[in-house]
């Protein structure tokens, strides 16, 4: 049965007002309307594919507001690590399914996420409809010490998820990072991920400390080092990039590297500023996630938008750098790859993924441009429908696929447990 | 009449949660409860006396979205002046109840405002029930060449509104700036809010060429000039103060100052990251503001807060600067005083101002800390409740002095009839 929406203002100030047409998995059709979009128009509701969130740690929604203000370290040694070792697995399915809820309510349609516990959150990724990239974070300086079984862990995950629930999932093979993997571990990863074909997901010049160790003892930068293991040979999301010199941005645009950056976590945790800017300049693929909720504390892409070209303008003090235009497709195109989308989703043939968003709230009113509406003006409670697939997660406002007071109770409740333990 | 308001969190860590009631235009009670506050408890709504907008020109929501990428002088001299020019009276009256009714939506209780046509925002102020402190921007090199005019029509503004709508509009007097009014234009404004006994609101200090264009011209820092002239013997508001040194953070500290910290505008425009900070270190009071929508492009101040942490942080790579009490604190207290409000609002028979905001969203779970909360992950969606001196401005998410639909009408109408001229 086919399914219509009429009156969509799509990202593109040239457009018409469309009317687009899902049919079981697919778009169907997409026509334009007699109408003129905005700035003349009524105003229309926002369509886009959805975000991807390039990367993300689902579960740690639980951690959320959880000592905010102390230096990393402590905050990892006393207060995540402690409570992260009493998870069950059933405990990461429910903080899973929350973070997803969260997610479709915010507009995005994919996650690109490492974690443990996975097969919890393949089922929680199943049973809600969405799309994602998952991953085992494996930790271990080398094969002998742990690396070996690490890996085994990710191939059988690979084995058992990848390409399951009709595609919408699948798996990458996620060394943790240079510093915590040995070379063994990460040449064994490349191999794993290039047999199986699937993506590297990996977190890489976060902070300047790292950076600045590992070139202090290897006499290369990080992303030199990744490269010369061969990394950039397969398709590797790459989270953070903040401490990257005009070099490594070389490897970066030469390669197949997708830059997951994080703004909103890296200035939480004050690692600093990414050159976004130069990045895309130089021809990177940059794409936007929001890291863990511990992080942010949000799983919001378009907080995470606007946090982009805040941060990257007020840095570079250039008021005609990174557009509205080029934040909003940060957000939404170029993780698409690697969960399988073809590079457009507004067109007929594509996925039946689609967001649409009011405009009619004050806060968006008048309507001048539609991706500076969505870059400048728009909040996460403007969405009103999220399908992917050609199924409904969101309809006028109610989740579909997910029972939202079942899982925060069930949230609530397992912190309790687990910080009253 | 009484109002009662149950299970509310006050931004506070160590609280219970309160009972709260309203009696006329007062707070008569506050009572805490046998419950625990978060963590333990469940979910109560949070409660403050409403954000301060520190600056702000409310009725540029018009130029919301139009032509955000292009350098300031060219969306100046292309865009906004050529449509103010086409404004009349009854449109700024319009334009400022859309940007009052995204105010209270987002928590605003009171603005801090400069524009033109200010009758017609008083109207609006009296009419929608919300405090603000107006002001028209004079801009004039000297008494003689039109100074003299700008000072007569903000000498009868105050006559004719300040103290006005049972105390909650007040007015000040507003050189635009120090490189736009001549040093006798800025000393009778000193002398006008002397002899008024109302604030200074100001723009200082906004960009990089206006400081160094300043200091060479005239061997002293803008901040510098001020102090001499006296204007820091009055209350003064100095907006975005971005550009300023150790030297000039001293003079802020020591005086009357209210730094309206704007950093969204200064993101937005290129003019850089204010060194927030240092200037709160040094004992600067620091409040915040949107500036107006055209360079924001929200009035949103739990967007602005964000973007004060989020920026401050990423810039001086420090997880434990700025913390969410910080930020929340700026957003509401420094300003207060500007309305004639008392320090504290959450206290016995301080003026019925009170917000609140639920938190049983799926964003807002679990709940570990209420400052922590508002700081990184509550929205404006979450704002149910508001009232200002006793009256509610929104109930349930229903505005109640503001016909919201006829407003937006009004104001995508002459849009159309300016930009269509």
């Amino acid at each position: 049965m086919a399914k219509s929406f009429e009156r969509l203002q799509p990202m593109d100030r040239a457009s018409h007002v469309i009317d687009v047409q899902i049919e079981g998995r697919r778009v169907s059709s997409i026509r334009p309307t007699a109408e003129e979009g905005f700035p003349d128009g009524p105003p229309a509701r926002l369509v886009f594919p959805g975000f991807v969130n390039a990367h993300t740690h689902l579960p740690m929604v639980l951690f959320r507001g959880l000592a905010d203000d102390v230096p990393l370290r402590t905050w990892l040694e006393q207060y995540v690590w402690p409570l992260e070792k009493r998870l069950t697995p059933e405990d990461v399915y429910w903080c899973t399914l929350l973070g997803i809820a969260e997610g479709i309510r915010s507009g995005s349609t994919a996650f690109v996420d490492m974690y443990f516990h996975c097969d919890e959150i393949a089922r929680a990724v199943e049973e809600s409809g969405v799309r994602a990239l998952l991953s085992y974070g494996m930790i271990a300086p080398s094969l002998d010490a742990g690396g070996a079984d690490e890996l085994a862990n990710t191939r059988s995950l690979v084995k058992r998820w990848n390409g399951r629930a009709d595609g919408r999932i699948r798996v990458a093979v996620a060394p943790h990072s240079l510093y915590t993997c040995g070379e063994d571990v990460w040449r064994e990863s490349i191999e794993l991920a290039r047999s199986f074909d699937v993506p590297i997901h990996t977190h890489l010049a976060e902070t300047r400390r790292e950076v600045d160790d590992w070139k202090a003892r290897e006499g290369t930068s990080p992303v030199q080092s990744l490269d010369r293991l061969g990394a950039f040979s397969v398709p590797t999301v790459a989270a953070h990039c903040v401490h990257v010199d005009e070099a490594d941005i070389d490897v970066l645009a030469s390669g197949s590297a997708i830059v997951a950056h994080c703004p909103k976590s890296n200035a939480k945790l004050g690692s600093g500023i990414a050159p976004v800017a130069a990045m895309q300049r130089a021809g990177v693929r940059v794409a936007l996630g929001t890291d863990g909720a511990a992080s942010n504390n949000r799983l919001d892409m378009l907080e995470e938008l606007r946090a982009a070209w805040l941060v990257q303008r007020a840095h570079i003090e250039d008021a005609a750098s990174l557009t509205s235009a080029d934040v909003v497709g940060m957000a939404i195109e170029p993780a698409r790859s690697l969960l399988g989308l073809p590079a457009q989703g507004l067109v007929e043939g594509a996925p039946g993924d689609l967001v649409l968003m009011r405009t009619e709230g004050p806060h968006t009113t008048p309507a001048h441009d539609a991706s500076a509406m969505m870059a400048y003006a728009s909040q996460s409670a403007d969405v009103t429908d999220v399908y992917v697939d050609g199924k409904p997660l969101l309809e006028c406002g109610e989740l579909r696929t997910i029972d939202e007071e079942r899982v925060k109770s069930e949230v609530r409740r397992l912190l309790h447990r687990i910080i009253n333990r």
